[in-house]
């Protein structure tokens, strides 16, 4: 374990309940009866206002009475003679409280300020605190359990949850009662006061009992470092999160295209993909992906084959498993020969396989065999609706032990439940996860898949450095001048008063050019006739000059006309869009998608945490059509991906050296297929008092 | 009942089991012992191989010894016996008869023809056919159970369930056991050799006792049809459909953008939208529905109020209202005063309303009445996890009359097993669906919302008749001629072989112009400089012509050139795309959304059967960012909306009176603030043999 202060929550020597009460309707008493039933073997006192007894333990009046070894409280006391109660902890030599009582952030500033003074306290005894308003951990294995739920505890198993919310944490507790898999680990957080969900992973994941730790957020109180330790604990062991709140985040006023679409979610769902974290839908489908990744092997790859004793329940499962990105597999020629041998004709030994309702138990298991073996096939889904002809705990039988010898996954949907009890409860036995629809299979399928992916490509991942931070802002920078540090070549844009300045500033960015007018009353240049294209040698800068001024002067008289802007005529190309934004809580979020006007509202982005990895670049690119299209479309030519790869990876080189770029924006990226070219650049500054506290 | 031929299967007079037998393990045994047990009040008769008795009734051996009254049979008989047995029916006076056996289309030709032949001999003698290859028929109330699945019959109820897979009907039945709901009547249609699910839906829907309509679907035999007869169903009854296989059709090569994206399923939910069906996204999904519109009443709009006691679920709750298209309501004043003076300070009154974990039953009441009455609130989503203070049943219990009396649906969520078994009890019986997850509660408030929607958009639906047929092609006819017909302008583009013929097109057109050089071999004419613009008299048009043909006999000596194009020049707008592919089953489908070359990657596109009304029309405008834009956005401006509305209904009408066009593609269709031009057209025509064979 890597944070030792941590331990007195995971093998305490002696639990102190401060707060225990023999009045069967309060909190004081299911905690005590809870810990004292769990089968905690350390030293167990109750500390309570009114003497008694609560199952043989004596309840005493004050901490100072208690014996034996103690190192864990669980409190349970009103908030305001909280902050006194672990001083008395500290003096009694305890290292780590519970706090279950609620009365404080939640409540209001006075309550927020209570919070502190406890944290206070316990940081002069270097005492950890979980909670407050929490209900306590569970250790199935231990066992301990410091909750005051219903009895009974949660059944043993290898999945561990960390929730920030109570009563999630309670209802998921009863709800996934009887569904066939068990917890090792229960964390309920609370309001978080010293440890987060961040200091706790670690320490849940080095737990030899735990396969899979499911995580309920509503917030993370420190990105940076969350994806820092999701990514070590995900190396090892799958880290499932049901992140809530999507919607809740204002859209705020925004400086940028990137700005307004950099919204909190996305951020979350780029700090997951860094951090190889799989992100649940939903409670259930946690729970699903959940128990697939703690019970089945992974797969090699995405193709299915999948079994089934009826033609329905198999298209709903091929229709699933396209949704969740995965594919039938195409079978190989001696499969559907021996498939062929063992099926009546009628049958189909094309994927989905359906060996029709008469199948047997012996044709169940033959059937499975054979695709277990093939060599296209990466995992299967088996479909078990109640057999017309035989008890369905007869086909369980026969082929629970092909799935538990197999090393590739089989997902079982069992579709019943009175008719399919005695084979449920056979698959449970056998750790076997069975899903009532052949579209839960599948979106648990996906999720093994996802997961096999993640550590193939973690097997050659180098984690990447920024280079140290240079502070090389001078107020005197351009864009352009930051920007071609990092070999983003931006098209300068001169601006000529006079015809003479007009010729020289051609001269300098070298022909053709483009002459543009350049009024702050004139937008849409085009329209007001204000651009003039391939412009070829000096005299035609001066004729052109005169044009546009005299043109412009008469078809808008009011229009104040400061000269004209010289850029170098630059050739066709794709535009994209390639963005940043500082997330407050994760750092810089990179953005790359269709440039142009319309980048906000056809939503053609991608998101990724800087910074980027070839690789990463590479994803963004694959998951937007901006990106696909730099291949080629139709009679639209290939850009130069590689070009457009390098320069999001260097941006993020940029934004981590530069920590006082707050947004960056180049709309558009011009594409073509010898390289990249920035027409329009946008930076926003962090404010020079921020920049001041942060250097 | 509109089709009398029917009544049979719904209310017998007498049921006739033919193959059935004493032996326990045969079909023909768990057929009779069902429709024994039953309590089916008519007359029952058994004829079988062996002679025997099933729960005191007699097997006979033929149908001629059979007595009393019998209009309908129950075949378990060999599929090469079936056809001789139907005759012997047939001659018995018998009008209805379910086929039982499998043996038949999905075992191959040969079983094709056997069925095609069964469906002869029932002709002769005016019999109607469920099956083969099904399970039969359920009917709660009556009641009659024909099928042969493990007892018990399901609980009664006032769903009604058709199903196309009978091994998806078991399966369902066993796994919709104990979720609170009940049945009223079970079809399984099997391979549907006479009546399709479009036959008995009228039936269905006239039952008295039946609610709800879910329809298992894997195809739809007449697509047309189906979209008739469902429009009719669904004014009165909710229609839920779960239409597997959207993945299976396979891409095939398509001569427009349009083709390419008409796939299958997007015909199939275009047709659902038709017909006011709601597709549900998975069987789960679709009872959940189902349960809802059954037995709440219907919202006025989608404004929620969520009702809590733990913040965690409020926040679950509030992000699946967003998902599916429901909104937060905006609480009055009254209702947080109210809601302030019941709860605690620490509690939240804005909604999601959070009462916190000390909620009584008192408050939970008290909450949801308040709620209710307020004029801003549509429908409650209450959210109930074991209370820890309080039996989950006490709160049931005083909320319960509360829901029961509310004209305004309230969804609960009931998360819990163990601790809320009785809550669950008292809901059930008073006929109030829960939900074990906020997230499946909310999309049951999302379908009843849609539903009520629907009902209210029908108020005012005048059905659209199509204009009579008028075969007015003619292979002279250019589309030109044809769209003007329907008052879709489209740009004329003339052909010049000469300087002369040039300078005449120009004219008969009007100024300015656009020449466009004429090539074979010359695709992109921009790139290769063949397009000159704003030509204004007809010096510039002799100039123009010979600049352009000098040019690019120099720049692509090998091009064949056949002169210019001369076209109008128009003024630049909003390019989109309108097109129609005529669906073998469900006739034509319009598209609409995002032109240019990139339409069929970008996917901004909407569908919508013909005819179209205006509503529907702008609905399509409604559903793609290219209609959304069309409204301005940013410095794009507006385009006349109402005259691209006017275009789709146009097109719409124009391929339903000409209906030799098989696909019709403008793209794109320029839309600027005075109308709509269409600058390239496209037309497939139907091979004149089919056209021969359709007149």
């Amino acid at each position: 374990m890597t944070d030792q202060s941590l331990l007195p929550f995971f093998d305490p020597k002696g639990v102190v309940i401060i707060g225990a009460s023999t009045a069967p309707d309060k909190l004081g008493y299911g905690t005590a009866r809870n810990l004292i039933h769990s089968g905690y073997k350390g030293n167990i006192q109750l500390i309570g206002q009114k003497p008694g007894q609560i199952f043989d333990h004596p309840i005493r009046d004050a901490i100072e009475h208690a014996t034996g070894p103690l190192d864990l409280a669980v409190l349970i006391v009103p908030a305001e003679s909280m902050v006194e109660v672990i001083l008395a902890c500290g003096r009694r030599g305890i290292k780590a409280a519970i706090l279950i009582s609620s009365g404080f952030r939640e409540s209001g500033n006075a309550g927020e300020l209570l919070e502190k003074k406890c944290l206070e306290a316990a940081r002069n005894y270097s005492m950890r605190l979980i909670g407050p308003n929490c209900i306590g951990i569970i250790n199935t294995h231990l066992p301990i359990d410091t909750t005051f739920l219903q009895p009974p505890m949660p059944a043993a198993g290898n999945i561990s949850f960390i929730s920030q919310s109570g009563a999630f944490c309670a209802a998921i507790i009863d709800l996934m009662r009887d569904q066939g898999f068990g917890f090792s680990h229960i964390l309920s957080l609370g309001n978080q006061v010293d440890i987060t969900e961040t200091d706790i992973l670690p320490a849940v994941s080095e737990d030899i009992k735990t396969r899979v730790i499911v995580l309920y957020l509503e917030s993370i109180a420190d990105g940076r470092k969350f994806v820092r330790v999701a990514r070590q604990v995900t190396r090892s062991k799958p880290l499932i999160a049901l992140k809530v709140g999507r919607f809740e985040a204002g859209r705020k006023a925004a400086a940028s295209h990137t700005g307004a679409l950099v919204g909190a979610d996305n951020v979350f769902e780029a700090a997951f993909e860094k951090s190889g974290v799989l992100r649940a839908g939903s409670a259930e489908q946690m729970f699903d992906w959940a128990r697939a990744l703690a019970d089945c092997p992974l797969p090699k790859g995405k193709r299915v084959a999948v079994l089934t004793n009826a033609g329905g329940p198999g298209v709903i499962a091929a229709d699933a498993l396209e949704l969740n990105g995965l594919v039938l597999a195409d079978l190989e020629a001696a499969t559907c020969k021996t498939l062929s041998d063992l099926l009546p004709e009628a049958a189909s030994v094309r994927n989905p396989v359906d060996m029709l309702a008469s199948a047997s138990p012996t044709i169940y298991s033959a059937c499975l065999r054979t695709l277990l073996e093939d060599g296209q096939v990466d995992q299967v889904l088996l479909i078990l609706p109640p057999p017309p002809m035989y008890p369905a705990e007869t086909v369980a039988e026969s082929i629970i032990p092909i799935i538990k010898s197999s090393k590739k996954p089989v997902a079982v949907s069992l579709m019943g439940s009175l008719l399919t009890e005695k084979a449920l409860s056979g698959f449970e036995t056998a750790h076997i996860p069975t899903f009532p629809f052949p579209e839960r299979a599948a979106s648990a399928l996906g999720a093994l898949v996802r997961r096999s992916w993640y550590l193939q490509d973690q097997k050659d991942y180098q984690d990447q450095k920024p280079s140290s931070p240079v502070r090389i802002y001078s107020p005197e920078m351009t864009p352009s001048e930051l920007l071609s540090g990092y070999e983003i070549p931006v098209v300068p844009l001169a601006l000529a008063g006079s015809v003479d300045e007009a010729v020289s500033a051609a001269e300098r960015v070298g022909y053709p050019v483009v002459l543009k007018i350049a009024s702050p009353d004139i937008l849409h240049k085009s329209d007001a006739s204000g651009v003039l294209l391939n412009i070829n040698d000096a005299h035609s800068v001066k004729v052109g000059f005169a044009a546009l001024v005299n043109h412009v002067s008469r078809v808008q008289p009011d229009a104040r006309i400061l000269g004209v802007h010289v850029q170098k005529q630059i050739p066709l190309g794709q535009e994209v869009i390639l963005g940043m934004k500082r997330d407050p809580q994760f750092g810089p979020v990179m953005m790359f998608g269709s440039g142009g006007v319309e980048v906000a509202a056809m939503k053609d982005v991608a998101f990724c945490l800087a910074p980027l990895s070839e690789t990463e670049a590479q994803n963004m690119l694959d998951r937007t059509w901006a990106g696909r299209r730099l291949k080629g479309y139709r009679n639209l030519p290939p850009g130069d991906e590689k070009a457009v790869i390098r320069a999001l990876v260097n941006i993020s080189r940029l934004v981590l050296d530069n920590d006082y770029v707050r947004e960056l924006e180049i709309n558009p990226l011009v594409v073509n297929d010898r390289g990249v070219l920035a027409l329009d650049v946008r930076l926003i500054y962090e404010r020079m008092d921020d920049l001041k506290k942060s250097s």
